[in-house]
């Protein structure tokens, strides 16, 4: 059995992002500059904000942040993604997800200059990773994740069943088409699907990405599955520091006694997310400066 | 058991058209037009366009055909599509493919405007197809008709486990798509998957694609499942008047005894990619000359 520790396996990540900008700054005298537009103050968001912070300044990257009200307008949004767009200093764009409910994300999303789209989440970009002998500028950031911790993790992809549970426009779907591009048999469940659980255990590689805390059981699981488990879920715990702690979508206690290899929530797919943004951007900043 | 007459239901769905074409000539005094760029002198690519020709003469519809020799250049494909880009008289444009091996498919749909990409190929159109909440400017053809044909013949579709054997960026891809934006749980099936036959008797609705003649048989098939044949597989036949005949995917005669419903190769799924090409190509001019 084998927990899967995305921390370390983050940590050598940006490791070895920081040599690269090192020498990058040697030989330009420039390093990659992330940028993100928050809207509003949502909890989870300001501390995904946090972490995205402290992770570009380990590996040496410039930040920039632009925090505007929840009760700003559209237009405001597009002027600051469009003042991002003009700046050189600023390599990668992403605007903090998810937004106000009155506001068109798919509208917002357009402005951004798909160079910069280091979340991959512009249609031309997911157009690009479904179709075969395309490719996207970027790959967006939790599957290029999961995909790694795979890869790390020496799990066989190739010919194999993999089932993905859920099909947000975020995670699921990009995951799909990044597994199947890794020549996986893959499959989405989803709300609507029948009999969730019968099909779930059919996944020799399941990548639970719901949102809904615990729902993959330990009978859900085919003995021996790699599980990744996206889910980050707040639930009560009057015993923390702030009152809550996080859980899975997938029943840990219960999966690890099937599962051949899982990670762990927090502490597995979640520090993937933030290296791979930080290699999205540095991969920005390289086609940018024209450094190899 | 229910065989799925594709003949009868494309005719009907062209007879529709032409009363829109005839309503929109006497409104605005112009007709939809379809354009083809053909390259090299393929038989199967020629009876396909053929076959438009006809289509577009039934329902009134102006016809431009570009013959370009296989010898020709990228640049000369690229020219003929622009000169179709610029052309008001032509709301649809496509480039029949397979392109001979040494073109870069990619970069000459590039140059197609997307307002007449009545394909649904170009890479925007996918990733739009792909996202949950956008919508693309047009689906493709084939993926349109298959669904047509669940729709049409009354099979349920949401929740429902879809098997699409074949990964093509023109039909298996977008099929997926298009079935889970219709909420069923679908599996994409390739050349890497290990047990094709077991994934496949899982499918409550199948829809092969593979390329591969009679590569279905009675025993991949789920009692009572759904089955549509996009395969269209010449094999020899010295009893047939031009020496050959065409066959599907699907093994029809072991098929017949299992399945709850079937399309039939010829008179399936292919008359409905001809119908559902000219339905895209009403709606593009339809936007074009802003005539509902």
């Amino acid at each position: 059995m084998l927990i899967i520790d995305g921390i370390s396996e983050a940590e050598q990540i940006r490791s070895s992002i920081a040599v690269e900008v090192s020498r990058m700054k040697e030989s330009t005298g420039k390093v990659p500059g992330l940028a993100v537009v928050l809207v509003g103050q949502r909890q989870d968001s300001l501390a995904y904000v946090r972490k995205k912070i402290m992770a570009c300044h380990e590996v040496g990257f410039r930040f920039s942040l632009s925090e505007l009200p929840e009760s700003c307008t559209e237009e405001e949004v597009c002027d600051a993604l469009s003042n991002y767009n003009k700046d050189a200093s600023i390599h990668g764009i992403l605007v903090q997800l998810p937004l106000p409910q009155h506001f068109d994300e798919g509208k917002i999303l357009n402005v951004l200059s798909l160079e910069k789209d280091v979340d991959g989440f512009h249609p031309l970009n997911i157009g690009n990773l479904a179709i075969q002998g395309r490719e996207p500028l970027f790959i967006p950031c939790t599957p290029k994740g999961c995909i790694q911790l795979l890869l790390r993790s020496d799990v066989e992809i190739v010919g194999k069943r993999a089932v993905v549970i859920g099909r947000s426009n975020i995670v699921g779907l990009p995951t799909f088409l990044l597994l199947q591009r890794h020549h996986a048999t893959v499959s989405i469940v989803h709300a609507y699907s029948e009999n969730p659980e019968m099909i779930t255990r059919e996944a020799d590689i399941l990548v639970a990405a719901a949102g809904v805390p615990n729902l993959v059981r330990g009978s859900w699981l085919k003995p021996g599955a790699v599980v990744l488990d996206v889910g980050i879920n707040p639930i009560e715990d009057p015993e923390s520091e702030n009152g809550y702690r996080l859980i899975g979508d997938v029943c840990f206690e219960e999966a690890v006694k099937i599962a051949s290899a899982i990670t762990p929530v927090p502490g597995g797919v979640g520090p993937m997310t933030v290296a791979m943004l930080l290699q999205n951007t540095l991969e920005a900043a390289k086609r940018a400066l024209h450094f190899t």
